[in-house]
């Protein structure tokens, strides 16, 4: 077993080095390909989709899946599939994010140094029910130059193994390497590629908080992508009630499920003495959210407990560091800006964070000051995503703080590589009393590569 | 000795939030102030160092310490003091690598988007026997508006102790919280801090091969460096015979020591029925290399054994992934520049190559599918160094390939962050049918950080 996943992860790095001399053209080439093959094969697909729908079918029966995973598994439906060929199209569309030129300098007149963006080399995604993730990541790998190697649920084990064999033989009709996109089938050798930081270069893990930690925890190759999505909205003294309102309702509300979605609320302590709070409290309980409160909040709340009952709750400490993905929020009043900051920082995920106020410089120490991806000043959490952002594709939300943060668009799927060019130059012959570095910047225009 | 090591990661995490509010000026000040003191409390330092050295020289007498780390202990000679503070000066007159603006979109008429750069955080520096490492590293912290924890090699201890005491002390006289700059003592310390993702954010070895590997082997925590420098330098059937002596010369023994020389030579299996490279091993043998050949290398040099001895001798499949640090080259006879490719990408560490060729196709073939932080055309791997490529600092060189790679200055040591400026604008209301997103380009020279 091991040693049938070295010869995938090394067959996939051979691939990625002949892939760095492919031409967007050609990426172009593949990408139509593929979509070319998904329409005149769906009806393969679509056999090996009601298989794992058979199968998956037994297990809701049994009580051993949930229905939601079911419904994720369903790619039969006409829009659904056209949605998954249409987004093969996206892709191809998107400009080509290697080959940037981001610093020339010339060393010397016969030295010039360049920064261009390469692909990162080798990518493995390890997935759960959707299957259509081969399909979209197989892509963003390919546009951004990469191999991958995909590992998708055991639910939809013929659905993904079908995806993938399309794909491959899309690229064989291509000048991309077919081993590009690799596909592996069992736990095992999850484990056994994740010891493999020889061949594979990042792991991107699309799914469940529970997975991204146990890839966390057991690889040195590093992972994009975040565990937690513990945001906050943080509504300041000098917030405008409407504003308020809109933001909060809308960041719990528009998708609980979602990692950008707000599961803290803190409140400046004027606004329960004011009443304020209790408008804004309103309307997340009319929009059926449960609000679970520290003591203060909870004392303001006290004369709408008749209309809405168990909606209104005592907060554990414990809420404060829960990512509900569901309709809960806790709430908490602070003193100042400073205490929304402290909190945010200690608790929070490093994912979104917003403030609600229309004082400037508050706004700014609480962007400055918060440490996330994405500091907000009077818009909802739930703008942050990679299509919102305007990147056309969106790889997944990333909370690291080296490389690629926040919403990751093709961009994080590369990174650079330094060109020098000389003339038989020798470092010995700089330095004092010798010849003198020039680093003046270059105009990279004409800069082929 | 764990809950006095949580004490210290979390104070620097608060300094380090307080830090994001410091402006360029202020760091200058606590900078100069830093330089200030240095000089001002020299005899103190000097009495430290001289106690580290006396220990050290007994050390030194029972054979348990080299005396080339004994050399590199002393920081008592005037020039070798002056080079320290007038360092401080260099890193002042930087530029601020932090709130620059690399996207700025406008995703609304009321809605805008713009990613910044920011300090990484908490950074944690783990050296060896070089005291001015504390001064050099705290210094290109703060700059960049990191907070830092030091670990010295304990031959330095008193030194190092003193240093960090005048750092800080003189941040007790500036805006930069005194807690910026904090350091520790034992080996129990540096384990107690690697697992403390939750508060330190990135992790800079400076030291050994067996020191890096090590920390990357011992935490979750991001590390940003390299193990091996294992550079090649590759002579193409159309290289020209002048620049591969030169710099196959220079980059060997320029600075046997150093990560950028290179370990391993490839050539163009021509050059040795040509005789050309024995005109290239004289030059390398009279510079006193010990040439360590694959079998038709060896057979090439036949008629140099009588002079040069065993100075040539058979390579053993090791000494390809040897990194020497000494006057040692392994050598060997490829068929084509895509053997030499494949070589050095199963080989070589991903730090610096280069291609000896007047081919330019071939150049680029090179270039494009070797993967290395630094890709070199006619020039020594020597030049891969931060001060050489203009950058005025350096941090270290890193073969990651998530985030800074090849020479890092002070750009790696910041990440950026996404900051959205809204109107109560909600992501509920923008779609199919509702608002649409306008992602068009704003000129960010109006915006203010």
């Amino acid at each position: 077993m091991s040693d049938s996943t070295t010869a995938i992860a090394r067959s996939a790095r051979l691939a990625s080095v002949a892939m760095q001399s492919v031409t967007n053209e050609q990426k172009n080439e593949a990408l139509l390909a593929i979509k070319k093959f998904l329409i005149d094969r769906r009806q393969e697909i679509f056999e090996a989709n009601e298989k794992d729908k058979k199968l998956a079918q037994e297990q809701v029966a049994l009580g051993k899946l949930s229905s939601s995973l079911f419904k994720r598994l369903d790619i039969c439906q006409s829009d659904k599939f056209d949605t998954i060929v249409s987004g093969v199209s996206d892709i191809c569309h998107l400009p080509d994010p290697t080959k940037r030129i981001t610093l020339a300098t010339k060393l010397d007149n016969d030295l010039s140094l360049y920064r261009v963006s390469v692909p990162v080399g080798v990518l493995l995604t390890i997935f759960e029910a959707r299957p259509e993730v081969v399909v979209n990541i197989s892509c963003l790998a390919l546009k951004s130059g990469n191999a991958v190697i995909l590992k998708g649920g055991k639910e939809a084990l013929h659905t993904n193994a079908v995806l993938a064999k399309v794909i491959q033989d899309a690229l064989s009709h291509s000048s991309v390497p077919r081993e590009a996109v690799q596909i592996v089938e069992t736990r095992e050798d999850i484990d056994a590629l994740l010891d493999l930081d020889r061949y594979i270069d990042l792991v991107v893990p699309r799914g469940s908080n529970s997975l991204v930690k146990y890839i966390q925890n057991h690889t040195r190759i590093p992972v994009l992508g975040h565990a937690d999505g513990i945001c906050s909205v943080f509504i300041d003294e000098e917030a405008d009630m409407n504003k308020a309102t809109r933001i909060v309702v809308d960041a719990k509300t528009n998708y609980p499920a979602a990692c950008n979605s707000a599961e803290t609320l803190l409140v400046h302590a004027s606004w329960l003495a004011s009443g304020k709070f209790t408008v804004l409290a309103t309307a997340l309980l009319k929009a059926g959210i449960q609000l679970r409160c520290n003591p203060d909040i909870l004392a303001a709340l006290d004369g709408l407990k008749a209309e809405f009952g168990a909606q209104i709750q005592a907060a554990t400490p414990e809420d404060f560091d829960t990512e509900f993905l569901d309709t809960i929020l806790a709430v908490k009043s602070v003193k100042d800006v400073h205490e929304a900051i402290a909190h945010i920082n200690d608790h929070g995920s490093k994912h979104t964070d917003c403030i609600v106020t229309e004082n400037k410089p508050r706004a700014e120490l609480f962007m400055t000051q918060v440490d996330a991806a994405g500091c907000y000043w009077n818009a909802s959490t739930r703008f942050a995503d990679g299509f919102r952002y305007g990147f056309g594709a969106e790889v997944g939300v990333s909370t690291n703080k080296t490389h690629a943060r926040g919403p990751v668009g093709l961009e994080g799927l590369v990174i650079y590589k330094y060109r020098v060019h000389g003339n038989g130059n020798v470092a010995g012959e700089y330095g004092t009393g010798q010849k003198q570095y020039l680093h003046t910047p270059i105009s990279p225009e004409n800069y082929e590569i």
